[in-house]
């Protein structure tokens, strides 16, 4: 498994799968640049939608959640509405409850990153909130993560 | 010019504009649905959207502004992450300097509208923040969205 | 019951119950003024705070979920971070599922309503998401809101 | 200078000033619990509404704005609406442009602290954006939150 630098050096070969977010009017703060706490938005968004178009994950009523220990950004030139990114995804780490996703924004057309991140995210019984070993399923999805 | 319903009757072909705006995660609130405040989030993001690519306007740093003065939507049928919605626009009264738009939310591969509403937009000066009349280019452009 | 104009000239004593809210930094949108979007959430916490209080609704788990079939907004002066607002709420109408709440924001130490508006919450079964009638406990809070 | 943990074992001493923030309706995510991307808006409402209060920063049309070059934040225990908290925030690290911030998010009548986290931030000139010596009164701001 390779190490990444998670700094403005990423690039988009680095990350293992994308989704496109066009951004809101909204997503703008009172500086006319998307606020840093939308970039979490957007992490949480694509990793949510990879587990729902590779693992079939049900977000709403699924028997296991995915819920955030710990996350992080850095930020390496600004964003504007109404620009597009796009979001990469990497898996680096694969524990039995825990993933360590990596991941970086670009504006389409730009090959450097706007900002790189990580999420770790533990796998919870949706009832007992406990953590749970991760749903084969999904492992299989997450695998293919990794880059 | 037409009279609308403005109710769960309306069909797309009743707009003139449409964005595509991908749901996200966090546009579901706890109930595992789009919330209601996240339609005005797709009302205005439409509505900049389009004076942006139709007028020229500058969001940031323009000399006129769009405040606005009343909005209002009705919620036909409920929208979840992932699903993609378009978003229609239309005009339906100019003043000399306000603007009556008239939005209807569609769910992709769905013909009747999730919800339906309408947004009252005031041009002010971004300096005095005082209304002016309408600057011709846009005018120009809100005219082509009456239907 | 009277009736209110719910324009720029309602006033505090119009208004049944008020919470208290202070503004955030991200409340603010690149106009420097409380997005018109915030307004609405600030409907949906004082609603849900106040059921939450008055009759011991359980908005996460409980058995009858409300749902926003109807909202709008009327803006009449701006509020901006860090300002405090109180926002008000009084109830116009009790149906056998449904209830109309009106809402006033004014900012902390003025006299004069930023914005008024209205919210129409439809209560549903939380499993099958149908309409139901009122629960007992749920209806005698909605009327001690009545003015 | 001391040297934190910035984990769960952070008390509510370890920090230098605080602000109260009510959470509200929408802070909960569809799993009812207050989202993990909500808590990088309590970090950045504690830090504007410090530098407001202590600096006289005008966060809206002064001539110069803090841009948040990293953040990250550890979640130990979960947080929900109606809970109210309280978000401490310190200072480690003044350079010559940017700052280093460390927060704990504490709910009422806890002494745990339920999510901790830092931002770095830059400061900039709001007209050319490009970093800048912090100003005196700003400086001064931050170094009173040394602990």
């Amino acid at each position: 498994m390779k190490t990444f630098s998670l700094d403005e050096n990423e690039q988009r070969e680095h990350f293992a799968w994308f989704t496109t977010i066009p951004t809101r009017w909204n997503d703008n703060d009172q500086y006319g640049h998307v606020n840093n706490v939308v970039y979490y938005n957007f992490f949480e968004l694509a990793i949510m939608k990879y587990l729902v178009e590779a693992s079939g994950l049900d977000v709403v009523k699924g028997s296991s959640l995915a819920f955030t220990a710990e996350n992080g950004c850095r930020y390496h030139r600004s964003v504007q509405f109404p620009q597009v990114v796009d979001c990469g995804l990497r898996v680096v780490k694969i524990g039995n409850s825990s993933v360590r996703y990596e991941l970086g924004v670009f504006v389409q057309g730009d090959e450097k990153a706007a900002a790189t991140g990580f999420v770790v995210d533990v796998f919870v019984d949706s009832k007992t909130e406990l953590p749970i070993s991760i749903p084969v399923d999904i492992k299989q999805a997450l695998q293919r993560l990794i880059v």
